[in-house]
């Protein structure tokens, strides 16, 4: 029998969340099953979207139930194995949620064969941020050669990428970040040609800034986050100019939602520039995976992909983390260090 | 010389235009020169987009500037000639504005040889609102057999050819309209599936009789009207649909802008459901009219696409009429017959 501790949902947040929602519980895990896996976590993803799954709406995920343990992406090493192509000592990933162990299917989890990097980047650069990363530039944006991208969020664990693999692919990139060290990340380490703050200034002044930073208007808009971004953004759109949309952080706990932009503007805007607004979710794309590893992965072994990882240790540390990730506290791809490498 | 008789802008609209934004002036045209022809107009068309050109305002197209004559679309009879390939006696389409008569270069219009059916559907299904209802279904939203569409404005000029290219490619096609008689006749005569009446319900009522006439969701929204109906649409858009945006005459005036959806719903709505939202304007796929004319005239010869149009009578009656077009006053597509078919 082995224990497993793992943090639930107490009670559903009401707008921002708080440590409240959270309990964390120890109990044991039963032997796996015909097909089934024991896993011992070493790493935990922090990433925005859990923020939906503590809702009981709609979605485009089932939300996580009361009680429940909460949803994220790990990974961590095989201690017991009754699945064929499994063996103990097999490092894997999959959605086994904020835990120290689990007990999971085979066919839920991805086997890390021949690591070109730490493991850690399988949650990061080479997990789901990095493949939405370059799905929403390739696929949504379709980024060509010599247009302008503008990216949200720009030194997080999917901006980070995406500057970068844009400025590999000849672009120019302008981020948004908030606080000036992250801007001086983004220019100095992941290459952005330029990177506007947005907490140093209103919308209509980020609006100006960006007109000046893309003085041919943006291509492609890689929008994370919503709110105040957005509405500098829109105006600043080139003619057949695409917007990925792909989250929303600024909104997700219901802050500055009566006071957006009203909608009208904004389908003004779509219609007046022939813009394509187009939602996407990695997870539609998992079958991209190969080629994805196949382009960024010698990218990341190679050392041409800066990785910056912001991370807190032990399980109990997860909830504080996310909710300081919601604020924007975090720098770089969030990740909770649960247990040792092997 | 000849005299030409046109409708002016005498002054910008606030909110709602008025007869007192326009004005009727006669004048005297210069002899045409070298390249250009002499036209005396036999039809014009009324079109929701001049709304746009008579506000001062950044758009798609300049704005009609004050005291100029009104942009629209005509056919008309060549009078005289001093350019190759056109004779007297020809018929040509382009956009020559609120006019009795024009001097225009020969490339500023389109010969219409042979034609077809009556020259008024040069201005509708044969015209710009029939390549518009064309390419939003065929390029912008991509139908596909099987799938369903919502119309709105279903009996407009270019509603109501996308009905009825839907139907004949054996989609679902849903319309909405505005009042009973419009719902009929877009049911009897265009052959939609369902036509829901705007006018009778309010939104949220809106939204589940659209859920019940489109069960499986909405896979393409022909977006021509916003406000009310969009926000009705968006909640029963299906996964991966799409949203042709093609104009927005419910907003054109200003009204309920403000109390129109809030932004962040509507961006949620485009993430989770993996919504592709794309503005478009027909005058960029002018290079389609061979192929949309190949595929279309066909139909409208053979009598199987319904036409009907909202005639007024003199060129006076012009301001009038599209004033009653913007608030949906007109039944099919709205002309104003200036003068007599050759």
């Amino acid at each position: 029998m082995t224990d497993a501790t793992s943090i639930v949902l107490a009670s559903r947040p009401k707008g921002t969340p708080s440590q409240d929602n959270f309990r964390q519980e120890t109990h044991a895990l039963p032997a796996p099953g015909d097909g089934e896996i024991l896993v011992r976590v070493i790493w935990l993803s922090l990433d925005p979207y859990m923020r939906g799954r503590m809702d009981d709406a709609k979605s485009y995920a089932a939300p996580v139930e009361l009680d429940a343990v909460m949803e994220g992406g790990v990974v961590g090493e095989v201690l017991e194995s009754r699945a064929e192509g499994l063996a103990v000592g097999d490092i894997v990933t999959g959605s086994l949620g904020w835990t120290t162990h689990a007990v999971a299917r085979a066919d839920a989890v991805r086997k890390i064969d021949d690591p070109v990097a730490p493991l850690s980047t399988y949650l990061g650069v080479l997990g789901m941020p990095g493949l939405t990363a370059w799905v929403g530039l390739n696929k949504v944006i379709e980024m060509q050669q010599g247009e302008t991208v503008l990216i949200s969020a720009a030194t997080g664990a999917v901006g980070g990428l995406a500057g970068q693999l844009a400025k590999a692919k000849g672009l120019r990139a302008v981020g948004v970040a908030g606080g000036a060290d992250k801007c001086a990340f983004a220019t100095d380490t992941l290459g952005y040609d330029a990177c506007l703050d947005h907490r140093a200034t209103d919308a209509a002044t980020l609006r100006d800034q960006i007109g000046k930073a893309a003085p041919d208007g943006i291509d492609g808009y890689f929008e994370n986050v919503g709110g105040k971004t957005l509405e500098a953004v829109l105006p600043n759109m080139a003619m057949n100019g695409r917007i990925a949309v792909c989250g929303m952080i600024a909104w997700y706990n219901g802050k500055g939602i009566d006071e957006a932009m009203p909608l009208p503007a904004v389908w003004r805007t779509i219609l007046t520039q022939r813009l394509r607004v187009q939602g996407f979710l990695a997870p539609d794309h998992f079958h991209r995976f190969p080629e994805f590893i196949g382009e960024v992965g010698p990218l990341v072994r190679d050392g041409r992909i800066a990785v910056r990882e912001d991370v807190a240790e032990g399980l109990d540390s997860a909830p504080g983390k996310f909710l300081e990730m919601l604020e924007g506290g975090n720098f770089g791809k969030t990740l909770v260090w649960v247990g040792d490498d092997p």
